[in-house]
């Protein structure tokens, strides 16, 4: 009998928006797995670290920073080898992941190099989407309302073309594309009303107008931009 | 000091998936909110049930099933002052949210009506979008890829034009609308590797392929349609 990989959202970043079932899960691990990036510490990480047990194995991938798809493939490779074996020998697998782990998550690359041959079990977690939402007040989509989730990294024509066909848009992995995400939003009509979130629900959450945000922007920010004129109101 | 209202929300159906903070703010509340549909048993209720401390007052809210706007409108008018009340009697109101409160969440009718006056915090929530990719084994989106969420009671030709436009379709609120969704997918090429998704996180959970979905969807369903051709895969 190999053991179970379980997929486990923590939710975005306060360690109470973690699921009773992630920190039971947590909790109880004699394997953990969890990407870093380019050798930066791990958020993930950091968010389950109050309930990791002493002991427990690590497994770390560490995945390079690159344009091209080889160098993050041979990471994921090497981690999921690594993962396998610890199956195999009977123990069971926690991989950690921010927010939700099918949501935008790297856990897919795992998923889809094991969950063929091994038990799977994905436990959604809390996306920053939703957490960006409650705290800058603004309820995404009631009804009739259709809501895109769009990376800011999109080339801008197609940024655009995706913002324009929504009620309300998200706009996530933000960093260096704000610029770009505030041109589009200006000429779609968009910026006006649209919301900056730094960091949601950590004790460095920073939420304000579009117009006020920082030059630069950390990766973990995000842009909501919503029509929102629900007639039940 | 008026009291906090709480919109608390608690995920997909799994007592297990709502979140320590969700299970803290029950376990505490005098006052709980919640609606009904019709009269028919509160969701949101069952899933909180285990943690609902032993006499507290439960302020009910029977939202009637009406095309017409002025009847929900009076409901939320209704229940907003019983809340409101409490709130000045200095206690804090914990509303119970299926999900997350702020995704096609009826909270947001008593937080247009509250949070001008009260203080107010919002609780994100595990959302059946990501509850139902999980299950389903299929990741939302990675990378460069857009997620479009469409109410299933769109216009035909609306719904078809959002769903055009997105790698990623997520279709609520499928209900009476299935053979739409389904005509609508078919023609845009989608249907196939399409997932329908019944009851996510419960004992009565049901996953199969569209092609396969029953006749009578129930309110609690969910359609995916995900492209996914991620090429660091
Ligand atoms: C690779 S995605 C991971 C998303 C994650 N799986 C989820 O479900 O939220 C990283 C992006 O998520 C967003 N993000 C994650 N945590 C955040 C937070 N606490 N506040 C704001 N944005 C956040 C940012 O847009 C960031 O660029
Ligand atoms: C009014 S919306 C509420 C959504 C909720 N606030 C959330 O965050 O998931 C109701 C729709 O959510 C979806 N839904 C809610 N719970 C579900 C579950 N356990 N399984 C499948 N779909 C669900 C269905 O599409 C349903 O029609």
């Amino acid at each position: 009998m190999s053991g179970t990989l379980y997929g486990v959202g923590l939710g975005p970043g306060d360690p109470d928006l973690m699921t009773v079932k992630a920190q039971r899960l947590i909790s109880g691990a004699a394997v953990i797995a969890y990407p870093t990036l380019a050798g930066a510490e791990s958020f993930a990480r950091s968010i389950a670290s109050g309930v990791i047990p002493e002991g427990a194995r690590e497994i770390v991938m560490d995945v390079p920073m690159s344009v091209e798809r080889g160098p993050a493939q041979a990471a994921y490779d090497a981690g999921a080898a690594q993962i396998a074996e610890a199956l195999e020998g009977e123990s069971d697998v926690v991989c950690l992941c921010e927010g939700d782990p099918f949501f935008y998550g790297s856990f897919m690359y795992l998923y889809a190099r094991l969950s063929g041959r091994f038990a799977c079990e994905v436990v959604p977690g809390v996306t920053s989407m939703t957490a960006c939402a409650a705290v800058a007040g603004l309820p995404l989509a009631a009804r009739n309302e259709a809501v895109t989730v769009v990376p800011g990294t999109l080339a801008e024509a197609e940024l655009a073309r995706r913002v324009e066909s929504s009620e309300t848009a998200v706009i996530m992995k933000v960093g260096r594309h704000l610029e770009k995400i505030r041109r589009v939003l200006a000429l779609a009509g968009r910026a006006e009303g649209a919301v900056y979130v730094e960091r949601a629900s950590l004790g460095a959450e920073r939420v304000m107008p579009l117009s006020e945000a920082p030059e630069e922007a950390p990766y973990f920010s995000m842009i909501l931009a919503v029509k929102g004129d629900d007639p039940w109101l």
